[in-house]
């Protein structure tokens, strides 16, 4: 065993025995500039030197780097549509083969977004947005993922995308909804709280589960309360930038909690004749009335790699 | 068949047939104040002369009076701790039976719980707060009712509570998650899209569940996604007032979404050796390193009219 005296080895070897934070890294704020990579990794404000995502499957990915290249991307600040990691050529900064769940980084934001966990935003000055920094990089703070989805990219690749929304402490750039995300704390300490889901109610929503009398379409389940039953609508297309699913009754199902769950992270998709497909088996129990939007569907097996 | 002449005759006629109206009502704003009740019911503000609560199971409750009586409740203003209808003795404003679930208006304000409907509140001169009217009544806003569970009331008689939080208009008054509640309306309609659950996740929630592998501890089973398996972390007695719940593991157990839903509603509850009651049978399966807080089991059961 020696000191590998290399600038970049010593860098990497650094890395791994660093152990990941989440959230504020103390004595960096929001705002702050960084000539390089290299500033980033001591304090594990961001442990790698070569990857943008920094964190894995286990434990969740607690930083990412904005540097450009996807073009489809979008940044309007407090909402940031992410390509996540693999299948490009580094050279080239060009995709030659599909994007997949298992790699390393996208794994790891998946599990920040199941968990709720925090994600430092770092933007380089080859991120093309109003937000970036003419040289160098700058931290956009904290946010949350709040989707996940598969896209085919402008290169013909399948490519995983991620939403994030800002959820740091700065009120003057918050949302309602991010406050909510980031306050949740009442009773308990607010740092450890943090919120995995929302799960929203609308007057089409309600005509729908009336229409299945609460009974879930995948399972027939009906969860009893004491004010009748208890189900969930599901938007097939979900509401909302970057699906822009709409509110009508042919883009809602009615569906357990659980079913919800697996439906919205993909776990199970529903073919043009309504068979199931992924971890459900069967047949989606549709009523003669209930039309439903065909396209919204091929959309939903779409986004989750299914077609 | 003629018209009845009596003032208070007439006023419950026209109640039948005016419609139920959730919301803001046109030309009536937070603040204003209304000599007595009757200036309330022709614009559907509050349909009922003598009633409190303004709903039904079927369609929910749309308003309520606050006028003092209870002395086991609690007004902070955007939070209140409110005693359903029933089993109160008019003449003496003093409760001499238990009140029930199956009762109009108490059932009215689950169906507003769990639909996500708004709630009009009102203060008459009897509610002894600071923010009650010298005379009269003033209407307080829009509130959200965001829990109901079962208490005995001074009297020694069951009670039903509910929690109501502000979610109106008026930012100075909002905390975050009450902008949250508001807000939610990306994609559709604000008006119409209310948040019925909000799914929070805590370090010793994901302890938990990780101890259990995400398999709920009523049924087994576990969600899968593509970052491992969902499971949600249920506080037996919840966080923030009044129920005052902490978030030691102790107090948490590992439910799926489904059976947290029953859970939190009272469908089912847990006897001190684990034996479920209620809609579900069987036995909650626990490790020998989790260690329950028993009286956390007593507090759920009470709160759900079990013990």
């Amino acid at each position: 065993m020696y000191i590998i005296e290399s600038h970049y080895l010593s860098s990497t070897q650094k890395t791994m025995s660093r152990p990941i934070i989440f959230g504020e890294i103390p004595g960096i704020v929001e705002g702050q500039w960084f000539a390089g990579r290299r500033e980033m990794m001591d304090s594990s404000f961001h442990r790698n030197w070569g990857a943008g995502i920094d964190g894995n499957g286990n434990e969740g990915t607690a930083a990412i780097v904005l540097s450009g290249g996807y073009e489809d991307d979008l940044d309007e600040g407090d909402v940031i549509i992410y390509t996540g990691a693999g299948g490009n050529d580094p050279g080239k900064n060009q995709q030659i083969q599909d994007q997949d769940w298992q790699n390393r980084g996208n794994a790891g934001l998946l599990k920040s977004m199941d968990q709720g966990l925090p994600v430092r935003v770092i933007r380089g000055a080859g991120h093309k947005s109003e937000f970036s920094p003419k040289t160098g990089y700058n931290y956009a703070g904290l946010y949350s993922v709040v989707d996940a989805w598969e896209a085919i990219g402008k290169s013909g690749y399948t490519i995983c995308k991620f939403k994030l929304e800002y959820t740091g402490q700065n009120p003057q750039r918050k949302t309602p909804e991010q406050i909510e995300l980031d306050y949740s704390g009442r009773g308990t300490s607010r740092k450890e709280t943090t919120v995995v889901r929302i799960i929203r109610n609308t007057n089409t929503a309600i005509a729908i589960k009336k229409l299945y009398a609460y009974q879930c379409q995948v399972c027939g389940v009906a969860i009893p309360t004491k004010s009748g039953f208890y189900a969930e609508g599901a938007h097939i297309r979900a509401l909302g930038k970057p699906h822009n699913g709409d509110d009508n009754s042919d883009n809602l199902i009615c569906l357990c909690p659980n079913h919800h769950v697996m439906f919205d992270k993909g776990m199970f998709a529903i073919l043009d004749d309504f068979t199931l497909i992924g971890e459900e088996s069967g047949i989606l129990h549709v009523k003669a009335e209930h039309k439903l939007e065909i396209a919204n569907l091929a959309y939903h097996r779409k986004s989750h790699g299914y077609d």
